[in-house]
């Protein structure tokens, strides 16, 4: 089994992590999720889910590492010694997918420094001034720059999940579980309907 | 605060569940989300979530009684022990909102009984089996009949739970939630993109 790591913390935001996990955890019965935090025990979202978590290191290496965001970030961003694991979460996975101001946990490594990002509309100013190594990508659903995947607010996660299912297992495959779940799926990266043009 | 009480299992599909929970999580400041399973203890999703709920027992009346759907839903239907539970939930709460499958358990209940309702297109056809007394509705994405509001499959909770809030506190509010989310929101509960017609 290849593990999908979760990186859970109090005040994450519920869809950020679930909308990709819904995904994900459709994509193939070679993965498994497993959901994790700093120090393991019960970690609770922003509306109020608690969750039980395995600790960093209980963790093993994942295929895929999932960054929520939500309010939580806020205070983990100067949390160095969280970062550092983090970074250290990052470069023993395959791949790292980051969700609204999950992508500002992940400007904190500099492991995005001269690649391609995005993060969520309504917060973006704030993530993009964390890290100005970062070739931010203002109008995007999400983007892809090598094993980084990074997407616009919440929902975004989703559609950015389900581009990750295209390339891994092809089109058809993420075609068919949008279609199981009843989801409006925005195919288009470049396409971001919520990006508006400062005047 | 009001309670928002959230009915989980083994089994649960993660989507169903925490896709509302999102969106009714951001309602306003006076509910609060409370997971709860008919043991307590943990519970994980069909995707590997982990949930730490209280049991039926600890729970406090509700205002909005969530109940999502799910592969657990199959051996649950024959559960009476279950159902007699839940249908005492869903009458000590003000509102029942069901997600795809989780209109299988409502339906055991007989509280849907001559009442409109719908569930996931996928397994249409068994959960109308479960109850030909009620008001089967096969196009829609999600349909409200007094205070139980049942949704087509999966995602299509978001769009109800957007709907609930509608009617609790008006289009602008529910607007401001998806737009906040970088939420495609259908607004049209007769809009039903996922109704293939029978031929």
């Amino acid at each position: 089994m290849k593990n999908i790591n979760v990186v859970l913390f109090d005040d994450f935001e519920t869809l950020d992590a679930f909308g990709p996990v819904e995904i994900l955890g459709k994509m193939s019965n070679d993965y498994q999720i497993c959901c994790l935090s700093e120090a393991g025990g019960i970690v609770t979202s922003r509306q109020g889910v608690p969750v039980a978590v395995q600790s960093f290191e209980e963790a093993k290496a994942a295929e895929v590492l999932l960054i929520p965001g939500g309010l939580g970030t806020r205070s983990l961003i100067k949390d160095q010694a969280f970062i550092q694991k983090l970074e250290k979460l990052c470069q023993q996975s395959s791949y790292v997918l980051s969700v609204c101001t999950g992508t500002a946990l992940l400007a904190k490594t500099d492991l995005l420094n001269h690649r391609q990002a995005t993060s969520n509309k309504l917060a973006f100013d704030w993530v993009r001034s964390l890290n100005e190594e970062i070739e931010w990508v203002e109008e995007a659903r999400w983007v892809v720059d090598g094993k980084y995947y990074t997407s616009s607010g919440v929902s975004a996660g989703m559609d950015m999940a389900l581009g990750f299912v295209v390339d891994q297992f092809g089109r058809s495959q993420a075609r068919k579980i949008a279609f199981e779940i009843e989801y409006l799926w925005n195919e288009d990266q470049t396409e971001d309907p919520f990006y508006q043009k400062k005047t």
